[in-house]
């Protein structure tokens, strides 16, 4: 142990010791610097983290415990405060080296931006990837107040760069008419109000591509998940989440990365939030992860 | 812009600024004084106004966006501390003026008690009006701990001064076995526990009347709806909610007014209550006021 | 009254005044020193108390008032603290005491191993028992970090005592592995992440049996109960759990006793889990309390 | 006991089972209604009895144990919700009761407003008597939004109707300029901002007389008691306000009666504020009763 | 009123209709986007605005109302998230407009980097200036994570832009090594801990100067205001606070100008902090402003 | 790192590397199973180190950087849920390695009673030692509730063990009349509300002795410390707090251990009860803690 990993932190239940051998990492992206209503997903990574503490390591629905899968939580990135642009940058470098080692990124959020320099990524080294969206927001303006960089941009991003033909989103409840215009007129896949339903009918079309998954956690109603910056009601329960990510590890598509956003703690004083949040994680590490 | 508009507060998203023009006028009524378990619903108003923040200004659900209609939000009716009589006499007076000049009035409650002046007015424009009533609570009481002015007993009054054949109430789960009895042998529509199927089932036999609709959140389980005054277990979705305002949006009858009341916002740190109130809100201006 | 009785706090609503004459007896076992992660459900039974002030007394699910019901809230059981062994026995010559007279317990938690003491006491009074357990958690562990006095260890102990044919878990979506397994080989029943559909088809077959619930209120998704020590993403609505409640009260079972256990309110601001738990409290009072 | 006791819910610790023969009642007064800010002071005579648990018995300030104290809690009086007028003619008659029988009435509030029928009654039986007013508020209103009958006006009525001259304010802070103005011009004597430094000058002007004290909780800073409806920084700490109790106790004055009131405690999730309460109801018990 | 003034949301009570005839105007910097630890003061000036709904509008402290007082809460500035830099330019250009017309500039913030283009302005005035500073911090890094743009280093722009000289802090309690020794060499004044005492024997040497004040409600303890970004055990007293106000509004100086910073609202549950605040920014109003 | 360090989660702020080189040890005892009124301690310790986070690494007070203290934090001892007798065993043996090495043991509780199996050790190591104990609780009941191991008696256990003539009290507001009564004819010290000033005449007499320390957070009041299990008002300052922490470490005595205990952090969402005992860890590492 080096002397700054005295401040390493707490860490996802079960990390195995080393970087170098692990199939997946955990890392945390504390970055919340373009939200606009109700900042604090920067804490998002590590409440995930400690609410790990209540899980048991065996899933019943898969039938798989956390020894069979070698990850390693590396920690959150140290990225710089209020400079989004810079924070991008070290998520993009940090990702390229997950990646050139094959490795599966599992990114914890922070405001949904983030995702977009882990996808620019993931297209360089699997450019015949698809992303399956799952999120409350439609995330596809140009432009939020004026910046570029949003946590309300990151889809439009990976439709107008990588091909809006390979992009799936679902759940989608809010946006503006702009946004679910421009999805029809696109080409993307759009799936309103419901999860499960339509990924059941999607992901058989997507067989044997890679496949990113992004997950924002505002997807579930605010009963499920209060703690988000843009709690929206109608939203779906951690039931139906749950059963997505399982339609997921049972299909054919190869899952090459994935992250879950947008937990922001101090809106949930129940903890119901990271607890839920910190079980997919756990689903998604025995279903998606794979030698 | 008068001196003591300086104090009016906060306003709906995209409020118009005049109240002549507009087509819905949106109100609050900041009365909680005869509640007995648990008061703070007259906070309700303002702080739906303010989660109103957080919305997108479009529909999804219903394509249209609220720039497509003329409302004013007119701020909270200054109803004296205290004293049930004369903020009821306040009511009645306020909306007559609205009703009036053939505005749609949208009041944000406080406790039920404030639905009924407006009924009784409505009733006066709209002698053939039927009523829509979601609730947890039956509120058919003669009276409540002695008092005929009571959050208890307003669909009560309704029944016995307007007809019971033309309330219909919907969600109901809790009640005094009088108030089912009531519902029973008086005439009235109750549909007990769910709402928008049996909803489905009645709007085509109101085609073409005038209908008022009073919402109280508490018909939300606690999950969706914490805040308010009396929660009650084993309630409906957001998601049913907003299937119920949609059905009402594309049926046959001619919405003349609304309230959403009973948001109690003390009771719910997370601040879901009034973020899904103010969606109804939105989707209520956006599905049920028509020119 | 007595000089003592002044302390005994307050009581469930409609309490009647005299344990002699009572059908059931409600009490409290304010114990949670087994609890590993989250303790605070000793608080449990007091909160139960304090919300069912407001209750309706009237079911509409069922049609009966609590008038029809004589019981007796009792108070909680003055158990030592941090005394696991100590506080069981006392509670197993509590409810010898009931069930020497008839009376049926109805007993509010606490940790859930409190259920283990008077399921002993049950089984002596009715060998033929059956057990209905409802629970996110299998609670089948043969010991807790080298505890075989844990929260995670009682049905563990029914089936070993009183054999597992006799057990019958419902909406188990937790465990270790062994756990699992445990109940594949053991011969007990085991119902996943559902609880209303599969009590529906066991409860034909134990027609005419004894039976003793034991509900642990984490079954429920945090959604609808917050406030609890190892809340479970994934479970069951508050309907779903009144529903199941009302399935056995409808069916051909002798519900001999019951209770409710791990409400921990202080997780819980927005107070809907003791809000919920009276409710059920109620529900089982007017259902399955018979003379 | 009788059937109904069985509701009384929690008492204040060591309450005695008898009211005959009891030398002081306890006793709330759970009326909030003309209350503009925050209501919730109607949940604070509950919640200082329920804080009580955590007391010890005795107090090393004064030595003296509670057993040496013969005192009862009798519950709160059941004020008809919403209607003030009733409320304080209830509280009136119920004051007489205690007074007749020289029991020394400790009251639990609810809002200031309540201690203006106990000072009616208190003059009636000791025309001689003074008033030490505690509070952040001169409470001198004449009206409040044109309410006679306000939390604003009750030190004004005492003045009027009983001589400014018997009236003893302290740690006043907040207030109209007329209220300070009226102050000034009345002969009523008002210490700003302080407490026991002035308390511990005027007390042995009022030797020998017979005295009541109402303590408005709010006179402690937000630090000290956030849970109260209008609270106002700037104010005393616990530590001055039990002086003050300890001035008062060891002085040549007769208390005949006192108040605590304006516990809101949902304002307050540390439960700090019904905490200090319940200590310094202890302390009154231990330091103002007399035989 | 314009159109977007329908957005302009609440106002501090009593706010004037009309900025042209205003003497101060009161303005809200909702900018938090550097702030390292926890996120939130960007809703400090909205809540400030609500609490002010509980103040009496006259001040017993300073005999005077705010109807002496012609100010304008012109709302907040629409800062664009996440971009410190233009954030600051904004702020700049703002207060340049308000400085032209000899107005008094009434900050709240929002993150104490918000401070520093109001300084630069105020500078460009008032060359003479003179600058007192009441924080728990000392603001004087050179540069925090690497950005020089940060709430960690606005005095410290002060200092070496304008002479350290004219810079005067209080309450001081935390920082680098490197700031307390920085504080020691360049000459500017700082008094550790306290704030009233220290003020009272700097103010005379002041006298006649204009001075701008800076406060960081995190001067205050933790116990009084919970809800700031950077809580500091150890502080002073609201009362302390108070009469600092006070000692500067009795004393000789010429104050052209103040803010208050920090409050962060989402961290205090009890609302003491904004209730705080707003008092802290009446006094201001009443006892600085002058003609 | 091995396997099982990769759980150890956070650690306090610059905890080096190594056990072995380390002049002090940081580490948690996470028990509160003999609380009765409210637990919650166990997660003290984390909250704790957590809060750190947000501290400086530089002490004005003592003008020392915590570069200066060679000090390791070793996570919590893991304790077995619910069993107080082996909990103090294993303390016992953890302790003992520590002092085996001459390192300084500064413990993060967990309940009072924590401190006794310490203090134990200590008195083995160093005969001739003292106790200062600074608590808004006697401590010295024989036994709580019929068990002699309770968080009400470890300091009478000191006394009747070790001599109470080495047992010096400060800030003692609550207890029985019996602990007081055997405060005064032991022959301990102690001192009454207050810390500093005491404290101050004490040390003189202790010097050149070695003197371990117990802090138990509630003697400050709950308006500086309301995360704790049994709050008292009246209690001192953060800043008496630090006074006491800096008079010690200006003083002649030899420290050679030291704990902070009783911080329950659900009690407070303000989190301001770990940040303050995060600031007396930095304080008493930085003053305490000699080569």
């Amino acid at each position: 142990m080096r002397f700054d990993e005295a401040y390493s932190g707490k860490v996802f239940i079960m990390s195995r010791p080393a970087y170098e051998d692990a199939d997946a990492i955990i890392y945390g992206m504390p970055m919340d610097w373009t939200v606009s209503f109700r900042p604090g997903s920067r804490f998002g990574p590590n409440r995930i983290r400690e609410a790990s503490i209540g899980l048991e390591e065996y899933s019943p629905y898969l039938d798989r415990h956390l020894e069979e899968v070698n990850y390693f939580d590396a920690g959150d990135i140290p990225l710089p405060f209020g400079n989004a642009e810079r924070s991008l940058e070290m998520i993009r470098d940090y990702i390229r080296q997950i990646v050139a080692k094959d490795k599966f990124p599992l990114g914890l959020g922070g405001e949904h931006l983030v995702s977009w320099p882990v996808l620019e990524v993931m297209f360089e080294k699997y450019p015949d990837m698809a992303v399956i969206h799952i999120d409350a927001h439609a995330d596809l303006r140009v432009e939020y107040e004026g910046e570029v960089l949003s946590h309300s941009t990151p889809i439009r991003k990976v439709c107008e760069n990588y091909g809006a033909e390979n992009v799936f989103s679902f759940g989608i409840r809010s946006g503006m008419r702009e946004e679910f215009q421009y999805a029809k007129d696109s080409g993307m896949y759009m799936a309103r109000y419901e999860v499960a339903k339509p990924l059941a009918e999607v992901l058989p079309k997507l067989a044997g591509r890679p496949v990113y998954v992004t997950i924002d956690i505002d997807v579930l109603d605010p009963a499920f998940a209060p703690g988000t910056g843009t709690a929206e009601a109608g939203g779906i329960s951690s039931k139906e989440l749950l059963e997505a990510i399982h339609l997921i590890a049972g299909s054919d598509v190869k899952v090459v990365g994935a992250d879950i956003v947008e937990v922001a703690p101090v809106y949930d004083p129940t903890e119901k939030t990271p607890i839920a949040a910190s079980k997919f994680v756990r689903e998604i590490l025995l279903g998606w992860v794979k030698k």
